[in-house]
């Protein structure tokens, strides 16, 4: 089972094409070649060939590369569903590079990367994570604060962040230990603005993570304060606790993706964008993914990028992990737009039907249930084809995480 | 003009006083000695000889050592009025220290310690900061929230903290370029916190620096996501913004420093315990006194002690500026306490007589208006004698806050 693409000719004999491998997951096959251009603006033409899919086009065909020393462009395309998972291979027998694509789903199987437990790897972390976050913020005086910010803190919750972030510092080669800090930040930032937004004058949520909101318990004066002390705490904690074996410069970028995630560009700004939409029947979809790029990707996807980075990555190992996460992020909110609208309130932990009750923008609101459900495949597969070019076995816990974030029920 | 003093005497022959000089500021006369102990607990009887006021004895006198590798303990006595400045120095001829106070007042007027012109200084350090902050929050996408942020972060104010931060930084051999970035997150995190205490679920409060509170003008869930995203930018700005040129582990410092600073440990947690003491009548000092550290005199001591970490300050450097800005912190409090019960609304620039009505724990309340200025007088006095370790004129600037913050009108 192998397929001749022909990836890009140029007439310039000065490029490579740089052998990649990487799984290709099941359902589609993607094929993802790196191209170094000369420091020089200049058109190339790409193109395959193969079996695949009809109208699964390169995204961008043909292309110009900026005028840089080094850039590199992905070339893309969708093989017919049903086929097993494959690897690819590329390389550069001379101006007309031919990428080939080789069945190496028995070497993908024997490696064990399908055989992964990514119930077992998500339990055992997040069990991990609630043991830091339990010892990071103790019962202690003021005791009022304190335990409100434990209520919201520890009272559930997937640990979805922390553990994205751990798997992308284990993918780039860095330990839990390391990036436990900065997981534990994470779900600090996250849950101070889940206080925040459930407050009568944003959200005005009652429920949340099946418990009454911190409000409620607390009063909202205490609720905005315990809010605003775990965003203050998820600095001081990275800044303080990571371990001081690595470089300093690490830690500082990750205080920065943080603050920036979080902020007017991030949460925040998100949040806002999506308080003047509400009411807002017509929005389309490129505000709907503003509002979720911000509200939501941002801090996945700033979990993922600060694993990354606390755990040595190179550029571009951050760079690929900061868009598995950009789309892991829109799925996860189209995700639970998605079940917004057909779960209950009980199977949800959450007042279901809330966003279509205030007309808020949602993906099945805008796009409909039916599309709304084949773009989160999209997604998917966007996601997963990042991660291509990592070790498979290594990036077997965030290829589960998109399937997970996909196919869950809550 | 030379004063013989007993410093201490001592059953071991193991400690020692280490000479120190400083200025003594006019009005009154004070006197350290710095005496490292043997780590053994250990009765010290200290004592002076002098032309003192009458009454005024040592703080602590005699005094027991707590076990400790190495314990500072300053002696302190108050010399009678009408006497210009002066310096001392300690020497040790054996185990009866002597302390001598020596007449170099015409030296430091040489200096021109006392012809510092502070006003002049506070006011091209607000403009610099002014511009800076500026520059940090440029209106931009998404604009309600950018509006939000600049409305309350640009609105006045005089820019204490910030102006602390760079005098700090100075003051140990920094610039005022180095410390801006820090200098803008104190504002940022101060503004923050002004912004949530505002609200309705808090202080409820209409009127702050002269204008509408932030929620009066954006509505409160605006409001309170400026607030966040003005934290989270805080330590952003300070990561991302501040000198390649240091080390990095002192801008790590400065991100943990104010995230304790305005934290459960802090700020907020100040806030929710003077949130639970509002109507108590029956409040001590030291209940009063926790709850203004906690709410105000700690982010002020953050901008200082951050100021001074930032500049490269010594070990020692740093908790000098730290109990300088401790006492300059409570005086801070102090003063607003004496303002809010002999000043009007206009003159004050936000709702005078407010903390009286709604039965809040302050100075005058709890120990009577006479005492709460004398106690000020002696808050201002304890925080300048932390700088007689410094150059005279390069501590001229923190000098002159202390006296700024204890005589200003609003």
């Amino acid at each position: 089972m192998a397929f001749t693409v022909i990836a890009a000719s140029c007439p310039s004999p000065k490029f490579c094409l740089q052998p990649k491998t990487g799984i290709v997951p099941h359902e589609y096959m993607s094929f993802n070649t790196v191209i170094s251009v000369p420091p020089n603006p200049c058109s190339y033409n790409i193109g395959y060939q193969g079996h695949f899919k009809s109208g699964s086009l390169p995204y961008k065909h043909p292309v110009s590369f900026p005028f840089s020393a080094s850039y590199s462009y992905y070339i893309q395309g969708h093989m017919r569903s049903g086929l097993l998972p494959n690897r690819y291979s590329a390389s550069s027998p001379s101006q007309n590079i031919i990428t080939q694509l080789v069945d190496l789903a028995a070497t993908t199987r024997e490696k064990g990367a399908h055989d992964f437990d990514f119930k077992g790897y998500m339990k055992s972390k997040a069990i991990a994570v609630n043991e830091a976050l339990e010892k990071a913020v103790p019962l202690s005086h003021p005791e009022r604060i304190t335990e409100a910010m434990r209520y919201s803190l520890l009272g559930g919750g997937k640990r979805v962040r922390p553990c994205l972030c751990i798997a992308a510092c284990e993918l780039v080669g860095g330990t839990q230990d390391l990036a436990m800090p900065t997981a534990c930040a994470m779900e600090l930032a996250h849950t101070s603005s889940l206080i925040h937004d459930d407050l009568p004058c944003i959200d005005n949520d009652d429920l949340r993570r099946g418990k009454p909101t911190n409000h409620k318990v607390f009063g909202e004066g205490i609720a905005t304060l315990a809010g605003y002390a775990l965003l203050a705490f998820s600095f001081e904690h990275v800044a303080a606790s990571t371990s001081n074996t690595i470089d300093r410069s690490r830690i500082l970028r990750v205080v920065s993706e943080l603050g920036r995630a979080v902020g007017r560009r991030g949460v925040a700004g998100g949040q806002v964008v999506d308080i003047e939409s509400e009411g807002n029947g017509s929005i389309d979809l490129k505000s709907l993914e503003w509002i979720h790029v911000h509200k939501t990707a941002m801090l996945l996807k700033c979990s993922v990028v600060c694993g990354a980075i606390i755990g040595g990555g190179s550029k571009e190992e951050i760079e690929r992990t900061r868009r598995y996460a950009h789309h892991v992020g829109l799925l996860f909110q189209n995700v639970d737009d998605i079940l917004d609208v057909t779960r209950s309130s009980q199977e949800l932990g959450k007042t279901a039907g809330k966003d279509l009750s205030v007309g808020k923008a949602t993906y099945p609101r805008v796009m409909g249930l039916q599309r709304a459900k084949e773009y989160g495949l999209e997604l998917v597969k966007r996601a997963k084809d990042e991660l291509s070019f990592f070790d498979p076995v290594k990036a077997a816990p965030l290829l589960g995480f998109a399937d997970y974030i996909a196919f869950r029920k809550s």
